[in-house]
């Protein structure tokens, strides 16, 4: 079903070219170094090639672009260009779930969604229009006097509600600024549970990570599930699927015995290069993005990965898998496209705003950024 | 009271000719052809005709938005350029009364109201300081604990709330983000009974076509009354109101129905070209518009719509119907006012947007593009 050849671009190889020659030279140089000072290099080399993020894995990040990307056609009626859910929105945090939604949004979602708490929900509808946002969520702290029958009624009332909207949306983004409340961590396990049923994709970021390593059972062996942990999330995941520490020598190995001990899910690991894997390829996404680490770029990702991810199904089922790109796993032509925009942006809104780059800055540049590579008309 | 002939522009009625010829030639050329496959080919150039949104039916919306455009006169004073009401906004919705109620003031006129319940309130006044939003509004989850004496006792207050200000407005806009709570579209019903005892027109879209689907006798026989339903509301309104589904080989014919059926109803049927028909007459504005299909734009419509109607009712008692544009029914010119600007709009903010355009980038072009075509001094 997937191809296991990456989509790499002629220049990435020649580069890769160019650095194994390089460290060819300094090892051949080196004649006073001993046997395993030079398997100790030749190890460094194959983790200069994985890491550089360069090298044969490098995916043609504007190619999947522009093919996932849907035309716009007059005839299309609201909602064809996609429907997204995000599930998120504490008594914390309100920024998160709103820049996850608004992204989906910016770069050309239909309708985008928030189911959150009801404190959350006034702060960010009040940041836009636009979204729609749900205030169904319940966190401890509001029913504190409830005994146990009492939160078992709410919480199937908070699941029925969210039934009624579920299948009208392409891909859910579980996890902006959900916070680590029990109670709403257990109401939101079973919003998956009945997602994975309906097979609705998902993203899941943030406090839905925290949610997923503790239960990984909620995404194992689920295809349309894709996790976007960051350096201390994936070596949660690595610890407790993997039982060991993250080990740099071999990134893209790890990655790969790690997607497929979830049972096939698509991880995107972020990192200065964002590396991606379905437990079959491995792919990696190293346009150069901005040296700003404003909090937030992680929402507008899995906002992006979501919106990307049902073109790309859009697109598969619509050429019936003939071209090479329509064979590969959606949910990686999602994350490759998804990186790749993000790091467009945030670069563009770094050149106009340099060290005072917010969030707020990357988003308005997703627009641009998409046009770039695929102008609207 | 209406004149049956459309506001044709010649060169709608040139490029209709030219089709029809083209039609005509094909059936002569077919000698081939038995009578039932001419009779075929009549009926589907019929349908070409109609459904090409071109053709004879073509509104001059230019012409009309010119003639009902008020001039700005230094001695007209506040509340003359049109004073609107939006009745929605609830738990769930708080961006489409907002959508509705700038977009009236953007396009001119001079104040613009929201009725909507107490959560909704607060988001509503936090997105604009131009508004004046009351909070008057309840929905069943906040009266849970409320008998049926009290839930009276509270639809009556409601009502006499809304009474205060009733006929001040020139115009009502009836079901952006109103939601569908039973209880308060109870209280909505009651409201709109008032609003036409006392001839207050009203442009009813989105949750208020629900109620109106339901109740058709909230609007049956009201000349006053505008309905704008999408593809899915019209859908229902055939569905309930000539009891088949809708047939696309005849849709002038099936719209002219449908309008004369519900009394003489203003019915703005949006699509590809939007479709208007007061049973009288049918139009059709196809204006390019822009093929993103965000959330939204329909809330802008039943705004501006209920500012030109407001502007045409001033404008034929002022010119005592003495222009072909005056002798036309006012609801009907409010509609290809509203749809052509909408259009209009819609295409300046995607030639600067493209992909990422939102409701509100459409919004803050509605200005520019009516002083395109009326300019204010």
């Amino acid at each position: 079903m997937f191809v296991k050849h990456g989509l790499n671009s002629g220049y990435s190889s020649l580069a890769s070219s160019a650095v194994l020659r390089r460290q060819q030279f300094l090892i051949r140089s080196l004649g006073v170094y001993s046997v395993s000072d030079i398997t100790h290099l030749k190890k460094r080399m194959e983790a200069v090639k994985c890491s550089s993020g360069g090298a044969s894995f490098e995916a043609d990040a504007e190619c999947v672009l522009r093919a996932i990307t849907p035309s716009l056609d007059p005839k299309r009626h609201k909602g064809q260009a996609g429907k997204i859910a995000v599930i998120g929105g504490c008594r914390e945090y309100t920024g998160a779930p709103y820049f996850a939604a608004i992204s989906a949004l910016k770069i050309g979602a239909d309708l985008s969604h928030v189911f959150c708490t009801q404190g959350a929900a006034t702060v960010i509808k009040s940041y836009s229009p636009e979204l729609i946002v749900h205030p169904i969520l319940e966190e401890s702290y509001s029913i504190i006097d409830v005994d146990d029958e009492g939160r078992r009624q709410i919480s199937k009332k908070i699941l029925s509600e969210f039934d009624k909207w579920m299948e009208r949306f392409d891909c859910l983004v579980i996890g902006p600024g959900l916070g680590r409340d029990p109670f709403l961590l257990e109401c939101v396990s079973k919003i998956m549970t009945h997602a994975r049923e309906s097979n609705v994709p998902m993203v899941v970021d943030g406090d839905g990570l925290f949610l997923v390593t503790n239960s990984i059972e909620l995404v194992s062996g689920y295809r349309l599930a894709v996790l976007t942990p960051n350096v201390n999330e994936y070596k949660r995941l690595v610890q407790k699927v993997l039982g060991g520490d993250v080990d740099d020598q071999n990134t893209h190995g790890e990655l790969l015995s790690l997607s497929k001990q979830i049972g096939g899910v698509t991880i995107l690991r972020k990192g200065k290069s964002d590396l991606i894997s379905d437990g079959e390829i491995v792919q990696s996404v190293s346009i150069y993005g901005s040296p700003r680490r404003c909090g937030g770029q992680g929402d507008i990702l899995s906002g992006s990965v979501a919106v990307f991810l049902s073109w790309a199904r859009q697109h598969i089922s619509a050429t019936k898998r003939e071209s090479t790109i329509s064979q590969t796993n959606p949910t990686v032509l999602g994350c490759i496209a998804g990186s790749a925009l993000l790091r467009k942006a945030a670069a563009l809104a770094f050149k106009h705003k340099k060290r005072s780059t917010l969030t707020t800055d990357i988003i308005e540049h997703l627009g641009q950024s998409l046009e770039a590579i695929c102008p609207a008309s």
